[in-house]
This record gives structure tokens, sequence and C-alpha cells, in this order.
């Protein structure tokens, strides 16, 4: 038998968790019922983390509980977090990857203090200069990686440069089939423009092209970010982190906007029972549960954050990111980037 | 009788002009058919012009034509736009607000060179740093303005203070009634959060805030840009002009998957009908021609810039808020915030 896929998760963070920790788990095992290739490793309260498993009828024949005794509170900041959190479910989930019982960690707990621990206990790859936080967006065609969405404020050229190397090692690892197009984002697609270190990064990237690593597709301005003609948007962690909840932002007021239209008549109330299987599936193409997990690159170790607010089906998908980062050997990947960057850089 | 609200109109930029200019103007005056206290001056080929007025049957009552021999084309730059386009309908256009004709300029032609020739040829207000490009957005509650959009890719906290007096002065002349709620777009809400630059911004908001030029509202994440808690949205051009065209791009992938959704069977077909009426109430909020034209603040004089490939109904827009812009006194409301800033700052 070959070595399962081992995934660490913090059973304590996150709004309404251990409940929505345990409830995504069983989501998680219940569709994976006939595969045997992975182990979790539980973080948290042993009594109360029994009792909910038991109540949910779960079997621990592909989980164990790992007893810690504090958790990591929401109000707690990075800096106190580091002498406060070693007897956390966060700190301890996190630690597992150093004692080599995890490949992976998973945590719906504060964000800032994830970040910081995990750079402290997994430490940076050798010849990573920053590392980056990187999420999912759907396409027209299928989904995006993009990066960094809020680690780093203000990033040089060659943390671009490692970004656009760890951004298509992460999207290589989901999807072995297909090849990275690497796109920068930038206020126009013309060469002349941007700052100084977008032209720098434009010039970099286009000499690292090539088929194994990624393509660079030049600059991409934000309308197209969800088009589909690249796959890996890379950016500084300021603008990923204003894009992306400016996207949230309007699908909200969209999708409430739409919800509004198709309730407020006896008509368009009619027209959803025509619609409803249709409109079914455009409000699952866009729930955002889809794509719970930003993935912490660059470190000795894959670390990812779920949405603190997520519910259990959220919280699954999140799961099955990490196996499938884990499966689709993204640490390798990254290194196989970062040689590359080495030698050609 | 009082002195009417002139607009200069450059009659020959953009996709489809003089054509769509003509319509949209069309659709103005059949709207305001009992108002006149306004005129139109067209600036653009005289014989064309003349032909297609009388085509579409338009009264030269609220109008004249001054005939200028060429146009700004799209490829040209910005530095040989400045030598070249001394005969242009839109050099002649701006021009006209120096010679007391006209009391704003509208223009959807190239971008670029407009902001450049309009600062050459209008100046500087003597307290402005920079000048700064603002649009409209909807939310929740009616509409936002945000600046820059992209005049200034890098900003200093003086820089960001004048956008915000500059941005509350153009909502209070749309809004003579409201008050403007002034937010600085950052990565999170907490104090402690962003650039150096942003902090110090934040500083000098809160030291300025006031009844009657604007209230500080903090900071605000891209995910509330359209809830309406703020009406005035602060940030610098690149970042600005990332968050524009981000909610332009999910705005248009939402509604590309809603129209798929809508179409693709006969039941969701047969459910149009009954909900035509909410589903046209709902696509008219979001039309973007209702949003048409960018206005460039901190002139000796406002600059409307259309969007380029707008159609009649989105040129009707921008002409309308002209209108509105110079009927809110929105150079006199400049004045008054600005020497608010010189005082107190």
């Amino acid at each position: 038998m070959s070595k399962k896929i081992t995934i660490a998760i913090d059973a304590m963070g996150g709004e309404n968790s251990p409940d929505k920790i345990l409830n995504g788990i069983n989501i998680f095992l219940k569709k994976n019922i006939n595969t045997d290739d992975f182990f979790l490793n539980l973080f948290g309260d042993k009594d109360i983390l029994e009792k909910k498993l038991k109540d949910l009828n779960i079997s621990s024949k592909s989980l164990r509980i790992i007893n810690t005794k504090s958790v990591v509170s929401d109000d707690e900041t990075p800096l106190t977090a580091i002498k406060n959190s070693k007897d956390t479910s966060m700190w301890n989930c996190i630690k597992s990857q150093i004692d080599g019982t995890s490949d992976i960690s998973l945590s719906a707990g504060n964000t800032g203090v994830l970040l910081v621990i995990s750079r402290m206990i997994l430490k940076m790859m050798p010849k990573v200069s920053k590392p980056a936080l990187a999420g999912l967006w759907p396409n027209q065609k299928g989904l995006n990686v993009v990066l960094d969405l809020g680690a780093n404020i203000e990033c040089n050229e060659n943390n671009l440069v490692d970004f656009a190397e760890l951004g298509s090692a992460l999207y290589k690892s989901l999807y072995p089939d297909n090849k990275p197009y690497v796109s920068l984002l930038n206020i126009g697609s013309e060469e002349i423009k941007g700052t100084e270190t977008l032209k720098k990064t434009f010039k970099k990237l286009k000499s690292l092209s090539n088929e194994n690593n990624f393509i660079f597709n030049g600059y991409i301005e934000g309308t197209n970010i969800m088009s589909g003609e690249s796959n890996v948007i890379v950016t500084d962690g300021f603008t990923g982190n204003i894009a992306l909840k400016t996207a949230e932002g309007t699908a909200k007021f969209i999708t409430d906007n739409l919800k509004k239209t198709l309730t407020e008549s006896i008509f368009s109330k009619i027209s959803i029972i025509f619609s409803y299987f249709s409109l079914k599936k455009f409000k699952d193409k866009l729930d955002p549960r889809k794509y719970n997990g930003a993935i912490f690159l660059g470190l000795n170790g894959p670390v990812v954050k779920s949405h603190g607010s997520t519910d259990a089906l959220g919280f699954y998908y999140s799961i099955d990111l990490c196996y499938k980062i884990v499966k689709g050997n993204l640490i390798k990947q990254i290194t196989n980037n970062l040689n590359h960057l080495n030698n050609d850089n």
C-alpha cells in the first residue's frame, strides 16, 4: 500500500466550529466512501469531538483525534499569538507537518495568526522571496488561480516572478492535463502601461515563459480576470485583495438585485417555477462555497485557509482542495518551477 | 433671462461617430423639450453634421456647429497629439471653455489625449495637487462617486486628500440634498491596515471631516463599494482602475451566465415571459450606459469622457451628466471644498 494523503484539520477554528468542520468531514467521507488513499488528523478538544463524531455516526477508520487544549481566538493578533498559541488546535495542526504526520494543513480560524505561525513553523522554501496567498476564481472556461490575495502589501519584481512560479505550480497540481497561462494584472494591455515594477516583471516573465513551466500571456485587465484567457493571474497582495473583494461585492450586488426582481411580483414568482432547474445550475456555478479555500504557497508544506464564515459544504470543498493539492504533488511542482527559475534567471 | 448651461460636444470622437453623438443629442433634446436653459456647441465637420442634423430633423434652436478640420485618432499618443491636434474637434471643444463660450466639455474620443490636452488647455486649479478621473457606480441606495480611475498611477496622501475634496464636490453638485460620505479604499477596515500612504491619508481625512464638506467614514473594503454605506470612494488611479474593471468583468461574467441559463431550456424560456417586466427593470438598473461618463476633476473647468464604444443612449446619459454638473455648480463646490482644505490643513 502506498503512503496515504494525510490532511491535518484544525477542528476548532472559524464560526460554528467544530460542528461545521465535522459536518464537512462527514460530506467528504461519504463522497469518498470507495477510496482509502487518505487519512485525516483532527486537532481539537477530544471529548467534544469524540461525542460529536459519535452523534454523526462517523467511524474512526479514516481519522484520528489529537487532543489540544485551546483555540486561537478571532481577536488574537499575530504578534501575541506566537507566544500564546502553542497549545492551540491551529498550532499543533501545522506542527504535524514538520513532525511528518501530515502532508497539508487546513484551518478556518484567524487568518493573520494562521499566516504568521505557518511561516514560523514551516519556514520558507529556500528559493522563495515571499510566500503568497492564492485563491481560486471561476472563469468562462473553468477556474483561475489568483495570487497574491493579501499576504504581501508591497511587492517587487522578484516577488511577482516567484508568485508566477508558485501559482502555475498550484495550477498544474490541480489540473495536471492543462498548461498554466500566466498573466500580470495591470491597468492596460500595452507594454508601456503600469508601474516600473510591473514593467520589470513583464520582461522577466517574458524571458522565463516556456511550455514546461508556464506560458506568459502578458498583461491582463480587471475586465478579463474571469474571461478564461489566462488561468494564473499574478498581482501584489494589495491589488489582489481589492480585486477579489470588489468581485465579491459586485456579485452580491447583482444576485441580491436579481433575487429581489424574481420575487417582487406574482408573475416573476411563477417564472421561478419554470426556470427552477436552470437557475439552480446558475446558482451552483456561482456558489462561493465551491471556491472556498485560499492556499498559502512558498512554505515547506502547503497550508489551506478556509473562510471562517463558510458552512459544512464550504468546508467540505476545502478538504477536497487539500486532497487534490497533495495528490497533484504541489511541493514537487513548486520545486521544479523554482529550479527552472534559478537556472534561467 | 439667466445665462444658459453651455455644453461643448466633440461630435467626431469615439466609435460610430458622429452618428451616435447626434442620435444621443436627439434623445437629450426630446427629453428636455420644455426647458430652454441649455445650449450645445458641436465641434466637427460642418458639412457632415449639418446634413445629419437635417436627416434627423433636429432644429438649430438649441445648438450650433463650429467647423473643425480633423479628428484625434484612436492610435494617437498623448505626446504627438499636443503637436497635431490644434485643428481637431476635441481640442477646439475644450478650448471653447477658455474662450468663455462653453461651461463644460464632452468627448467620446481617445482618453489619453483628452486627459493631456484638457490639462494643457484648462490648467490645474491653484490648490489641486493632481487632477483625477471620477466615475459613477450604482450602489444599493443609489450612486457612488469613485476616484481616481486611472489618471494617476501613484499617489501620495495629499493627492488622495484632494481626491476626497474633489469627489465630494462632484457628489454635492449631482445630489444637492444629500451629504457626501467619504471612504478610503483599503484591504481591511481596521486603522492599522494598509500602506503608510493610506494611514497618513486616514489621519488627514479624519481631521478634515465635517458636516459642510464631507463626512469621513474611514476605510472601506472592495466588498462594500456597492453597499451604499459611503457615496464617495477614494483610491489611487491604479487601484481604482483595477477595481472598476474587475467589477465590470464580474458583472459581465454573471449576466452572461444568467442569459445562458434563461435560454437553455424550453421551461426557462417560458419563465422569461412571466418575469419579463421584472427582468427588464433588473437589466435597466444594471445598464452600464446609465453610468456612462467619467469626470476629469481638478482643472479650471470640467471635462467629461464618454465611453468610446457606447451607443446613442449611453451618449445621451453623458450629455445629461454634463447638464447636471453645471447646474449643480461643480466648480464653485470644488472651490469651497479646497478653501476648507486650505484653512484647516
